[in-house]
């Protein structure tokens, strides 16, 4: 299972089949470390038996030292098929065990992932032997170096929180009313080169934002384009050590990976993209591939 | 009277000379229109006379469009020394008048001031010759050229609302805590160093605040100097024009005012420091001899 701070996705897997999956929006953020166990329960129990203990193999901030019970963070360079050191949570039904797959971290600069790993190894699983860059646009937007089947490097914009942040919280939000848009849109791309060019006035870019609203009645709509594009651009610039070099792995939703791949088709790079859920499901397929070749847990 | 977002300061004016001073937390975001001359009224009637209307001249955002009335901006380049096109609020009280000072505004890069203008013609009353920038640091920090007596360009910087977004809506707010401290302070200074060197990693930075308290236990209160240095550092790169080519004067409280000459004297800049709220009141002594000799109101 993915277990993410918002919601929980499970897996029923027989070998390389999904016999069955089931959701919950019971996130790691909801729950206190005593609720993790029933929460749990009401999404997988038709599927436990009192004959054979069912293990459970889950990704994501579950493992976080907010979560159920933290999963020690494996450091870069990763080998991404190397066996992880799963940690086990306590629990009181007998019927399954719970083990957490460990983060991935960098010393320096400082950075951490959860839950992204397993996308990765996901993608590796399906190609592997991938050289390139994986990008992970969202929230949290993860650009990550692949080289010999490992996670070399890689680093974090909190391109979306920024997003979330200035269109929810701030002087921006009178200004500022959700559009749908797609990467072709005239605003936006102008709203990346700007960013792109002098990323140095990311922040007076912004406040212009809301003055243009005031001054020349630019409207809601166009301005949460450029919101979006000065983000996208800010982040683009400063990772383009990693598409300026190779291919580039889109893994993200239909939106985002959209407005990502059409900028960098633009640039010149080559692009794939894959699905978030899909690559997710590989890689929770990947490990448990491993626990039956008798690796341990 | 400055009339602001969140708070209300009058004084009492004959010629130069401050006669009463007062007080209130009702600022214009706490209030509806047909609230604020009540809210104006339980501050200063104890001034007010039968005999004789008093003149109240107001600055702030008690002229922005959610405010009482709308003031509209002037444009750049603004002669500070000219006089304001006042506009008058409707009130049911006989015993005064209520007159908002105009914002002012450039239309492109698109940006606008409200209250800002008042302390700058305090400085300039109080050092009419002033020729070099303007800066005022805060929630929305503004650099502004002055010369011959006129506000030539400026730009505002969200310094200090990303300041407060991010230390107490992001996720960053689990590695924060407040903490004193001054311009030597060395994380504070190399943290500004850093983001004046490569502005567009801002985004990362940011994010590895995060993991830095993760990882190696940074802690919580150098956390707060690491945030305060990169935003402090974005800024400031983006804005060496301003601060490069000549001398630089501070309106802004303490803590700023010491963070910001620190640095800036440090790069060699000549500065120079005022008070926001006796700036404040010299504009608004600036704009009551102008009403005493006669201009139009």
């Amino acid at each position: 299972m993915d277990w993410g701070t918002s919601n929980l996705r499970a897996y029923l897997l027989e070998h390389d089949n999904v016999l069955d999956d089931a959701r919950s929006t019971q996130g790691f953020s909801s729950l206190a470390p005593d609720q993790f166990e029933s929460a749990l329960l009401s999404v997988i129990e038709p599927w436990l038996s009192n004959d054979e203990p069912t293990t459970v193999l889950a990704c994501g901030m579950v493992g976080a030292r907010q979560g159920w019970i933290e999963a020690p963070y494996q450091y870069t360079p990763h080998a991404c098929n190397d066996n992880p050191q799963y940690i086990k949570a306590p629990v009181k039904d007998p019927r399954f065990s719970f083990h957490i797959a460990p983060g991935v971290a960098q010393k320096k600069p400082a950075d951490v992932m959860r839950g992204e790993e397993t996308q990765i190894k996901g993608l590796l699983h399906t190609t592997p032997d991938y050289e390139g860059a994986i990008c992970l646009p969202g929230t949290h937007s993860k650009w990550v170096r692949i080289q010999q089947g490992s996670i070399h490097f890689f680093e974090t914009h909190m391109t979306g929180e920024l997003y979330k942040l200035l269109s929810e919280h701030s002087t921006l939000q009178y200004s500022l009313e959700h559009s749908d848009y797609n990467a072709s849109s005239e605003i936006f791309i102008e709203s990346v080169q700007l960013a792109m060019h002098d990323p140095e006035q990311i922040s007076t870019r912004l406040f212009a934002i809301r003055a243009g609203h005031l001054l020349h009645n630019h409207s809601p709509a166009e301005n949460n384009q450029r919101l979006s594009g000065y983000l996208i651009g800010l982040e683009l610039v400063s990772v383009k050590s990693y598409w300026a070099a190779g291919p580039v792995t889109l893994i993200g939703n239909d939106t985002l990976s959209n407005l990502y791949s059409g900028l960098l088709a633009s640039f010149g790079c080559v692009v794939h993209v894959a699905d978030t859920a899909t690559m997710t499901l590989h890689g929770l397929i990947n490990a448990n591939a491993k626990k039956s070749q008798g690796l341990s847990l």
